[in-house]
């Protein structure tokens, strides 16, 4: 299908970093079929590691936000939490994490301070500890002010195996709460539209509520959190890696007026923007009403609620039904819509 | 002393990044006093994690390096190595590690292709396995290229404790090979330069050494690779974290000619020039000659010496002693010789 002679598909494109079909494109092709001997778990957001007498889990992930600042954030809190989240959908306790600045000369250090002073009272929030770090200086032009990576090393202390390959047919999703603030929230601030918007990011910590849906007994199957290409790329990226059809119903899904209107002027559709602080789990139907008041505790400024099922496993895709039953496939988009939201 | 009117004081200046006394000014007044509550450990590159059956080490770098392919080497397998030496440094087996890849625009995806098989089999060569990742694109014009993070957990399977606060009197201090090899292999082929020389980067994994000097039970006290800064700069700073007066031989210090050639033509003093397969060791002075031959079998292209000893402590500093008895006292760059060489 892919024509070696296109030009564009021989460099990395602003797409390849969407979260979409390319994103998922690129790492099959270029890192999973070369690191694939050493073990890269690549249908996973954090790697679950053997061996060890409390399981351990351990993840990273780099932050390119664009402006580092924004309602309801900043790109410090959106390290620590995104670390924090991906440990936490892996069912663990989250303990310890790094942090690597890629800083740009010319870099206010003022700002650099307000940054890691987000950083601190976030990860004393979430519980984790911040032991190790590094810091690079690019020369002007070579940066964009700031980059972060973060890795997080949590604990499973329980027995529950949290993944994709868990997912069961006749399983319920719930989803924690209203869709699409992050990348909204981001976006409106952005110079070159600078949207008089009240939207604030959802940015926040998992942690808690998915640990007291543990406590709970919850039997949780697998849990996503609603990052890069939203709750659509989330699903269907599911979807592909356990073969299951979902079933969405658009009735469960919430989308703040002020986000709705801000998807209408800029073209966007809801399902596909961004969240920070979102998740969709996966669990046997029985458990689901238990399930909502753990999250509905623990959340405090969303409102959880069953979002869809599988409705069966070996065919694998995304179906979104609206009210009057009308059904249409949800896809993976190719590209980005909202470029470096994270 | 600093005077808060002068501009340059207050943005990221890229000396900042040098692994001198300016980047540890940045550490200590930036992140240092903001994480100190969190439990960063700013003395050693990696921390060491309490509370587990056999302790954890959990280590990160940023890799900027321009260019990314240079004699001897790549950005790749410098990432892959980088990581294995932090942990080996704490005297752990390097376990598993992490990939962040922040990538610009514009890319070519066959040089991803080739430093991700770089990474592969620096990690196959090392021991260490490479389970989770991620990647970020930045628009064109706001990246350099490409820039790695990497993380890594590694095991103490031992009793050793292996650092700063380990230093005692009358250690001896071994230095693993010739110094300098890896900074000048990287400006030399920059394009400003382009000198002709036959000088490859030193770069590679010392976690065969290390693990075979505690196999051997050598009684490590503290051990360093000399990254950025050079070797002046790791035994300034584990003289300063540890109040340890050194005396360094300058006899015992190896410079091959092409390296000793070239910093003379670039005004460098290759005691500042960073390395990324040398390391310090401090040890009990009866155990030298044992650790020196097991460093020698393990270690294929470089000669391990003797460079000096702790002579006191509680007098922070380090001091050259010629051939002919003749003493200076060296201090840590205030920036940086050689911006981005790792």
């Amino acid at each position: 299908m892919k024509n070696v002679n296109d030009k564009s598909t021989d460099v990395v494109q602003l797409a390849h970093g969407g979260g979409g079909r390319m994103m998922h494109q690129l790492i099959s092709e270029v890192f999973a079929s070369i690191f694939d001997a050493s073990g890269l778990d690549c249908s996973n957001d954090a790697a679950l590691l053997p061996g060890q007498q409390s399981r351990i889990v351990f993840t990273t992930d780099s932050y390119v936000v664009d402006p580092l600042f924004f309602p309801g954030g900043d790109i410090g809190c959106l390290a620590v939490y995104g670390t924090v989240n991906d440990l936490a959908m892996r069912g663990a306790r989250p303990a310890y994490m790094s942090v690597g600045f890629i800083v740009e000369e010319g870099f206010p250090i003022n700002d650099l301070k307000r940054i890691a002073e987000s950083m601190r009272a976030s990860a004393q929030h979430a519980g984790i500890s911040i032991v190790t770090g590094d810091t690079k200086v690019v020369d002007r032009g070579h940066g964009h002010g700031l980059f972060i990576n973060t890795a997080g090393i949590g604990f499973v202390d329980h027995d529950l195996v949290i993944g994709v390959e868990n997912v069961q047919p006749d399983d319920a999703i719930v989803l924690s709460g209203d869709i699409g603030r992050h990348g909204l929230a981001v976006m409106a601030c952005r110079q070159e539209l600078a949207l008089e918007t009240s939207i604030e990011s959802d940015c926040a910590s998992l942690a808690e509520p998915i640990l007291k849906l543990i406590d709970a007994r919850i039997d949780i199957h697998c849990l996503r959190d609603l990052t890069r290409g939203g709750l659509a790329s989330a699903l269907v990226e599911i979807s592909e890696s356990c073969r299951a059809e979902i079933v969405l119903n658009q009735a469960g899904i919430k989308v703040l007026p002020q986000v709705a209107a801000a998807c209408e002027i800029l073209g966007l559709d809801p399902l596909y923007v961004a969240n920070e602080g979102r998740f969709v789990l996966f669990l046997p139907a029985e458990q689901v009403n238990l399930a909502l008041e753990v999250i509905d505790r623990s959340c405090a400024d969303s409102k959880p609620v069953v979002a869809g099922r599988v409705s069966a496993v070996g065919n694998p895709r995304v179906i979104l039904r609206n009210e009057y039953g009308t059904e249409r496939v949800i896809d993976m988009l190719s590209g980005d819509q909202l470029p470096r939201i994270c």
